[in-house]
Formats: C-alpha cells, structure tokens, sequence
C-alpha cells in the first residue's frame, strides 16, 4: 500500500459532506454553505440520508452510491455514527476530516471511540483530521471545509490550531490587517495528524512562508523535536503554546484532554528544535506578520530614523539584552547625513530627523542607509502638527522596493495615522505601534536564522546492549527482593559502568563487624529504600573521625535501624556542589536535569534541563550556555573547573537515562567538582525503581 | 511674598501670546491658532512688535502695554530674546510657558541662559513651565496652550511628558480609544516646573484621577521619591521611564540634557514611591485607559468567564506569578452555573459558556458572578460563526451599570468585534486584545491599590551631629596626609560609631616589630590607598599558622611595598559571604548596595538597593522581600541567619550614609554572617575619600 499523502486531503479535488443539511443552526449546513458557497470549484457532493435534494443538487443516501472519485470527506455527523460511517465508506474515501466531537475530549466512552478510530484509520490506510476539529481552510482553492465563517485572503502563513475558537479569532483579525494564509487547520484531539505531521506536510508545501502553531499539548515529544529541528532549516515554525501554569494545564485537560508538559522542558525542546515561541498572543501575531511580510534580517545591525527624539529613546531601550544592535556609523556616512539634515539633528542611531521633519528628509537619509548593507531599517514617526504621515509613508514603501535591508516601521499614533499604516501592511511592510513589541519580535526571527545557517547534526539514540543488560540484571535482582531502590554498592556499580565515579565505601551488613577503616573523617549512613531522606531521618552521622566514634554511630543507628544496612564512606572536602537527576517527562520521555547543588538548588532556580539524545559537542555547548557556565570560565579569576569532565559525566547519565527508561526516580546529590586536578566524586546516588 | 500656585498657570483666565504671528509655519500661528480657534473662553492678547492688528485683533507690541491682568503669558520667541522679554514682563505676568528651545538642550551657553533664566523665576516668584517644551493643554477649558494640534476630549488623565512628540501621538491614540485628559503638560528642560512640582499640582486637581508621566531623567531623587510617596496615597501615578539602556542613555543626554540613573535604582524609587511602572510604551497606555475606565480591584480574585476554551486557558496563563487570582467558586456557585449552562459547559473558572453562547448565557453568569464579590471580571470573546458579538457586548454594558466588581473585557478578533468593542470603550469598559496585557495591567493596579492602603510612615534623614563631625575629624586627616583612602584602623574606629563590627587587627608601621600574636591562623596584608586590590597586586597572604610564617610573610610583603604599613588580623572561618556597599547615584544621593559575596555577587546578579532614609521597620521588610530572603528564613531545614543582626548592620550603614556624602566610595567586602551565634564580622573596609 503506497503512502496516502496529505496533498490529498488539504488539496481536494472532490469533497463529499457527511451529514449535509440545510436546517438553521447544524454544523452540516455550515458546512454546505462553505464549501459551496465561497468559490471553491472542486467537485462537491452531498450525503444525507434524510434528504434526496439539497440547495437544487442530489443528495446522496450513501457516500458508495457516487459513482466518481471523491478525494476528502467531511464528517458531520453525531459521534457515535461516526465509525460505522468510515468504516462504510472507506473503501472510496481515503481522507476525513471528522468534524463530530464526542471523542476523548469527553469520557471512557469517547476515548475508546477515539482509539478504535485509531485503529481504522491504520487498518485502511487512511488520514483523518480531528475528531473534534473545525475542519481546515485552504484559501487559494477558495475552499472553506471547516464550520468557521468567512475565507481569508490567501497568502504565506500556515495556521495550525488546537484551538477552533482562536483561529475564527485570528482570522478575523488578520482580515483587518491584510495578512494572507496559506492554509488553515484545526487539529482537534490530534489523533492522527498531529503537529509533527502538519509540519512535516507543510514544510513541502510551496505556498507557505511561516508555519504559526497554538498548541495545548504535544503529542509525541520525540518525534516532534526530530520534525520541527528538520523544518526549522527549512523555514519558520512559531508556536504559541498555552498551559504555563498549573490552573491552565487543569483547564487544558478538561478542554481536549491534552497532557501538558512542565514549561521549562517546553522552552528547552523548542530551543533544541529551533521552534520560534511566541510569549503571549500578542506576540504571536507579531511575529507571524513580520516573518509573513519580511524576510529574515541579513545580519544583527539595524539602523533607526526618527522624527521624534523620545520614540527614539524608546526604542533603543527595547534593545535591551537582545542579539540584534544599533549600528554604528561610520564617520563618513555620518556626515553625509549630516549634508541632508538641519544642523540640530543627531546622527547617531536612532538619527533624530527632528519634529519638522517631511518625507525629504526620511528619503533622503533611507537612501543613505540602503548603502549601510544593515539587516534592518526601522523608520520611527510621531503625526505632529507638520508632519505629512502619508507622504513618508509612501516615501517609505517606495525605498522598499529596492532595499536590501528588512524593513518595518514604528508608527506611533491613531486617527492621524491610521491610512498611511495600513497603506505600509498593504505593501508588506509590518508597522508595531509599540517599539518593544517590534524590537523583541525580529530579534526573535533574527535569532531563528541563525538555527537556519547551523550545520545539522543528526544525533540518534545509542544503545550499549551488554551494558543494558548488566544493568536490566542488576535492578530484576532488588525488584526480586522487593526493594524500590538500590542499594549503594548496586548504584555504584551501575555509575561505574557509565563512567560516572562514585565515593568509594564499606558496607556492614546488618549484625557482622565493622572491617578496618583506613582513612579518617568518616560518615556513616543507613542504606535502604525505606530510608530514603537520610538526614530528615537521622540515618546519617557525618564527621566521625576515629574508629571509636565510627563504632559508637555505628551503634546508634543499628539500634535505630536494626535491620538495614550501613555503609561507611571517606568525608571529602567540598568546593562545590551540583546536583544530577532524571526527569520522566510525560511528553519528552527522559529529561538530564543539572544544576547547582546545596541551598542554592531552589533559592537560585539553578536548574537547567538537557533532552536526550545529544552529541557530545552540543553537550559541552549548552552547559557553556547554562546557569552555572561560570564554574567553567574561571569567573572572577578563580581557576575554572574542568568543563571535559563535567560534559563526560552529563554525556554518561544521558546514556543511562536512554538505556533505562523505566527507572522512575534518579539523583546524585550532591556530586562534588574540584578545580584543583582532583576527580569529580558522586557522594550520593538515588536510584528508585 | 505669597506662593504662585500653579493653578494660575494652568486654568488661566487670560493668556498672552509672545511671538503672536500669522506666517505659515510659525509655531507663533499654531499658538495664535491652537489658543483661539478651539473654543477657549478667556481673554487672549497678542504681543508682537511687528504687528499692529493680527487675526483682526489688535496686537500690541509690549505686553505691558495691555491694561487688564494676564495669567499666563507663552513665550515663543527665539532663545536670545527669551530673558529680554520675561524681564521686561514679570511685573505684570508672574507665569510663562516658554516654548522656545536653545537652553541647556544644546550647549554652554544654552545652558548659561537656562541658568540665567532659573534664577530670574526665583528672583521674581515666576512660574516657568519649560523652556523646550510644547505648552500644555487643559481640555476642560478648550484651552490648547501649545503648537501640538488639537484638542482631546476631557477625561480623567493627567499626562505630564518630557517628550513633546510622545505626547502628541498618545493624544491622536486617545481619540481613537474614547479616552479623555485633564491635562496635557509638555515639560521640556524641567528648568522649574519638574516632575515633583507637577505631581503635587495634579494631586490636588479634582478632574484628574491618575498621573501619567513618561519621563526620560528624573530630576532632584530625594524630592521625587518624597513627593511621589505622598501622592501615590491619593491616586496612581504611571510612569514610563525611558533610558533603560546604556545606548538610550546617550541618546537622551543629546535629546534633553537630563540625567539617566542606573535602572535598578528607579525600580527601587518607583517601588518605594508606590509608582505604577510601565515597561513599555503599550502597557502605558493600557494603564492609563484601565485605571482612567475602572476603578482599582477591591480583592485580588478575578472571574473569567469565556467562549472559548482556548482564550481561557491563555487568560488563566497570563496569571502565572501575578497577586491577583483567579478565584476559587463554592460548590454552590458551580450548581447555580450549571442550571443555567448547557451540561457540556465547564464551571470552573474560566467559565467555558461554550462556542454557540449567546448573550443570555452571558447575562446569567455575569449575574451569578456579580454576587461574588470577586475584585474583577472578566468576559472573554472570540467571534464564531454563530456568535451575536453586538448584544453581548450590550449585556455586558448594562451589567457594568449595577456591578460592584471592576470589569474588564478580552474580546480577540478584527472586524467582526471592531464596533462592540467600540461600544465598551464608550462606555468605560476598557478591551484587551491581549490576555497578557489584560492581566499585566490590572495586577499592577491591584498592588498600587495595596501601597494606598498601606499606613504611612514619615521618615526623615537622621543626622548624629556629634558622630558626624568625628568622622570628618578622622577624613580631614587623611585628606591632609594626603590619602585618598582611610587605613584599616581608622575605618574600623569609624565603622565602630555605627554599631558594626569589623574583624580585630594588629597594625606594623614601616620598620617596626611584630607585637606577638595570640591567636593563628592569620593573615597579613598591605593597608595602603595606593593598594586597593589586595589580591591582584600580590599584598595580601592568607591562612598563616604560626609566628614563623607570620615573620616570613611579613618579610616579603615589606620588600615589595617598604613604606607602607601592614596590618595582622585572625583568620576566621566563613559561612556565608555578604558584600554591602555604597553607590553615589546622580539622582537619589547615596544608595545602599547589599547582595550576596564571593563569586556570587557578580554571576547571581544577587544585588539589592535600598535608598535613604528609612526606618529600621522598612529596612527589615525590604531584606526579608529581597534576593538574599533565604538566609533569614533557614531555607531548606537550614538553620536562619539573624535578620535583626543583618537589619541593624543596615541600619548603621544607612545612617553612616546619609552623615558622610562626599565619601566617593565605600565597600564591606566580605561580611561574614553565621547562623551559630557567632556575631557578622566586617571583614575587609574600604572607604574611599
């Protein structure tokens, strides 16, 4: 059976409507209305059992009874029917779109109505868009397949929502400022075509500039990061992504049973990925605009021109701590600005063309900057009493024709502005009314092609077998003596075979003597799964420091724990701290969590999340980039620590966490680093089964 | 001399215009223009000894040629003539808006003449608003007294603005959003009439309920934060503070000749102050049109009630780290939601009314939500197919009319939403397109609301005129030996006069013994103003154990530094390292630095501010709100380091300096704290003359 591609489904040829109906207030005669009603001029067929006409054309009993060739059906019909419906059509039809909801976004009913669905689809081969979607919108075939209102103006934005609602509200919007759509899909409940199948599909898809994504949830976080890095190279994915916090993520699991994932993880994965994300809707829109009407900056340089000295203030504030700058320029072309400018004006940038300022002066100094080879060109104005707005808007349109430079513009106002901003959105050139707004959005797509020119690096899962298998066996024998953890001398076997070191130690097995102990200070501590937070449980005595006060703890906690057993352990000295774990996260799988250790762990928020797999080298990379890069710079003239043996050890969990994926808690806590030459030393490991 | 009230130059009765003309292009016409054609009931005279009759009016050529009293004269006559004129009328106009730019904008003689100009103001008990500066406007009286055009619809907002241009398209906005001003203020150089003069004026002023400034220096700090302080307990002042950045801080020195202070210090006066701040030009005005439409929440809980579940779950995002909640609904609360909402419907808040609600289903939640006595709600809308946007909007209109919650709407979309959303404004029901935005905004009106309730504590410098005059004892000392630095014994006498202990010293002058030392380990170093980095130029050698060493190290410190003196102080053993240290700020005076010591200081950014005065209440509030909190409240089982200690050492570094302002630089650095009882010990004192 070859591949059923997506090109069926959002192309049609000929659509059928499952349900179609002409009665007010029905999905079915929506529907009708849209698909027949707006341009499209595919072939469209009816199905309806209770009609034999509708709108003067037959409607069909039985999709089967249409003796040609239909592409895509639109399913609009009570969700318990749905599946007898499929299955009976879908030795004709290949492609659905299911409308109905009903599905796991409701009860045990629904999801084992969704999964069954499932199964079909896999069984015959077939692609299905929902359930519980508005259908898609596919604005240069003038086809609206979906139960929204209205068609939008075709143009490079792929809009994928998980959320109906929002894209009838984005649409709506984006009629008011003139922003075209390639196509737009409601995803539903995800079921099959989800986010990594969308933007594998829309990477190919020629039409499309920017790929825009509202997400509650993601389905498979592997997959996904795989797709969205390979698309990413290709062009533009920005994802607004809801369900920061805790009451959000209740309000998403009621609204299409989506799992969300903690919000940190999301922001590292979309990182890795190369995804653009969007901070708040507003943002979302921002960027979508931009990234559809401009291309990506050349470089970080922008240069700013302004009619008013305090927009222009403002605006250079808004480059605070981002990648792209404020030109400097030379001297030379500054005082060839200064030839066209009165004596009071600055040339620095933002150049202050002052109050006075008509479109001469913006032609003259946007001639001047097209030569500056700047990635972008930010013409700023206020509508002061003199100025003419619309004739340096048309001055300004007029240089983008034959700029090299990205261009938008920060116009500040409202009534006095408004046709010469919407003459600028007409000509694709974007205008944001607040600079902040504008700088932190081509920042941001600034940023994404500097992902795009990065070589690609394919890095997959490497699983040693042998070693695998040790550790399989290790953990079957404490599973065996039902024990949810490990003991210390298994742990430490295990971080040894990942070339992680540990505390060196001697065990005393519950009732046998304490063998000689060779170096002085000591600690002494209870080795059991039950005792997993020793100090809280005082099963941990540190600073013993000869054998008779090794003897006396040893007695103390044998009498306390009678049945556990000990281990002893030599006191190293600490320099600093850093704690290790593994996250099982519900949508990315294993998650290598670092930081810094002790008290600084929570106050600092010093956590830094890594997700597997990864190369060595974007291992050492990222912790170069992460919170605690300074231990590895030698800050403050303090010598660094050894940043191939930190990046070795991170390297080895992550093998550990990918060849053992059913462990379900682990730590080392604290794990000791020296800069002086001696080894890094695991003092504590938690292994929970 | 009786005080010149500012309300004589802002509700004038009769005006004068200097520079009166009738050439196109003249801001002397807009003034003739902008003062008699937008329906200003007062007396208006022309001055301009180039014409007789100007407009058909008489124009005279010396103001004291007109024989009726003038409150306000403007001024708009090139900057040389500027004194001339005043002079010439100051016995019979006591106010002037001088408009005219060439002051301490541009160079030293500018700044000569703004000087000039100060002193005439003081010297005849003039009001001078300006000069640079676009005029103001009082809408209430028709009154345009500036060369901006226009005139806004009277409201509720005072908007006081040190960039003309700004405050030009922030009126055309206005329009545009149905808002209205008390006043428009165009400060210019802020000669006279500076932020604080005006914020005391508008306090008093009943037509204006809140106070936007957008402000790029700040003139006298301490006046400021006083008058601020004061005023934020009657109603709210926004302010954006532009100058953010090192590159914005050029740009306003060239833009208006103000000061820009280190950013982190404004946030501190803000706060200190109860300013609202806007971190942008969008979240100004946002917050100006929420407070100038709604009055501030009564209680931090907030409803959301929406169509649309995914602007709910963004709207319950935009709540992540906020004060204000979103409130939690009594079981009985719910059953009444469910028996007027479809079962599909979900009442938890955001309450999901589902895609097809109507306007009823609005009106009964709103009425079940008026009850609640929650602070805020808020409806949400995004407009589908079958959404009657116009009469929800109308629903939403009357219930504002009995409701005692604030009410703010969240309607997204374009066209569909532009006329009801329209409607709201009109009727002071302020629309976010942006849930962040939305929640952004009134959060910070919410906490503004707790600063007002908050008992205020009148705290005035404190100077100890006794202590005071030994430590300059002690400094004119110094600066006669011809030290630009105190030694070691000399801050320790000094630091001992403001109850904080530093570490005991033994001192050996150029060519003396040793006095034997009782107590090892120690550490020797060099106390000289010419080595004030101890560890960089080798003068420093730690951890000596015995007699011995301590004469060998002494040795070798002498040979390379002969003449300076040494000191010999214990080695003690450290916790936890603060640094503390005094920051001279161009605008507030003397500020107060702490933050956590070590490598930390710099990789943390763990620095806090605290400007003087302050009462040992606030000090101790501060530090318990501030980035090193955690060592006062025994973090993570760990036992609290003393806060009264740590509050107290504040204390006197406080009153140390606010005594000794011409110190140009002071550091403790390290303070060592513990948690054992052990008393903080001030360990290294640098106090640079």
């Amino acid at each position: 059976m070859s591949k059923n591609t997506l090109e069926n489904l959002f192309a049609p040829k000929s659509i059928a409507i499952i349900g179609a109906s002409n009665k007010k207030g029905k999905i079915g005669t929506v529907l009708v209305n849209n698909v027949t009603k707006l341009g499209y001029k595919g072939e469209v067929y009816f199905v309806n059992p209770s009609y034999k006409l509708l709108k003067l054309k037959r409607c069909y009993s039985d999709l089967n009874n249409i003796d040609r060739h239909i592409d895509v059906a639109l399913v609009a019909v009570p969700a318990k029917f749905v599946l007898d419906v499929i299955v009976a059509s879908c030795d004709k039809v290949k492609n659905f779109v299911v409308i109905s909801a009903g599905f796991s976004e409701t009860d045990a009913e629904g999801m084992k109505r969704e999964k069954d669905l499932a199964q079909l689809a896999k069984d015959h081969n077939l692609n299905i868009l929902g359930p519980n979607c508005l259908g898609f919108i596919a604005p240069k075939l003038k086809l609206n397949a979906s139960f929204a209102g209205g068609m939008p103006k075709a143009g490079n934005i792929a809009f994928v929502s998980q959320s109906g609602a929002l894209a009838v509200a984005l649409m709506d919007r984006a009629a008011q400022e003139h922003i075209g759509f390639s196509q737009i899909v409601s995803v539903g409940n995800k079921m099959q075509l989800d986010e990594s199948e969308l933007l594998e599909y829309l990477a190919k898809d020629k039409e499309t500039k920017v790929i825009g994504m509202y997400l509650e949830g993601i389905k498979n976080g592997q997959k996904f990061i795989e797709t969205a890095k390979k698309v990413s190279k290709i062009k533009p994915i920005v994802i607004l992504k809801a369900g920061k916090t805790e009451k959000a993520q209740k309000a998403i699991s009621s609204h299409t049973g989506a799992l969300a994932g903690s919000d940190d993880i999301i922001d590292v994965a979309f990182e890795k990925a190369g995804v653009i994300r969007a901070n708040d809707l507003e943002e979302f829109f921002d960027l979508l605009t931009l990234i559809s009407f401009v291309d990506a900056p050349k470089n970080e340089k922008v240069a700013v021109l302004t009619n008013a000295g305090g927009a222009g203030v403002l605006t250079t504030d808004a480059f605070k701590g981002k990648d792209i700058v404020l030109a400097d320029f030379s001297s030379k072309t500054k005082d060839e600005m200064k030839s066209v400018l009165p004596q009071e004006a600055s040339v620095e940038n933002p150049v202050d063309l002052l109050g006075d300022a008509g479109e001469d002066r913006y032609q003259s100094i946007l001639d001047i900057l097209n030569k500056q080879k700047v990635g972008v060109i930010i013409p700023v104005l206020t509508p002061q009493q003199q100025t003419p707005v619309e004739k340096i808007a048309e001055a300004i349109i007029k240089n983008r024709k034959h700029s090299q430079s990205a261009m938008i513009t920060v116009f500040i106002g409202g009534g006095r502005i408004k046709k010469s901003v919407d003459d600028l959105k007409k000509n694709y050139i974007p205008n944001f009314s607040n600079p902040d707004g504008a700088i932190s959005a081509l920042n941001k797509y600034y940023k994404w092609s500097l992902f795009k020119k990065t070589k690609e690096i394919i890095c997959k899962e490497n699983i040693n077998v042998s070693r695998k298998k040790q550790v399989e066996e290790i953990i079957a024998m404490a599973k065996k003596e039902n024990r949810s953890a490990l003991f210390f001398s298994e742990a430490f076997e295990v971080m040894k075979k990942y070339a992680i070191n540990p505390v060196s130690y001697v065990e005393i097995l519950p009732g046998s003597e304490i063998s000689p102990i060779m170096q002085y200070p000591v600690v002494i501590k209870v080795d059991s799964d039950k005792v997993l937070h020793k100090s809280d449980k005082q099963a941990l005595i540190l600073n013993i420091k000869d054998p008779s006060a090794l003897e006396a703890a040893a007695k103390k906690l044998r009498a306390n724990f009678p049945t556990e057993r000990l281990v002893v352990q030599p006191m190293h000295d600490k320099q600093v701290e850093v704690i290790l774990g593994i996250k099982q996260d519900s949508i990315f799988g294993p998650v290598i969590v670092y930081g810094l250790g002790g008290i600084y762990t929570e106050v600092f928020k010093m956590v830094n999340f890594l997700i597997p797999p990864m190369t060595a080298q974007s291992i050492k990379e990222q912790i170069l980039k992460s919170k605690i890069s300074f231990l590895f710079s030698g800050a403050r003239g303090q010598q660094a620590y050894d940043i191939e043996e930190f990046a070795s050890i991170i390297n080895g969990l992550m093998d550990f966490a990918v060849e053992n994926k059913n462990i379900s808690e682990f730590d080392i806590n604290p794990l000791f680093i020296y800069n002086d030459g001696r080894e890094a030393l695991a003092v504590d490991i938690k292994i929970i089964l």
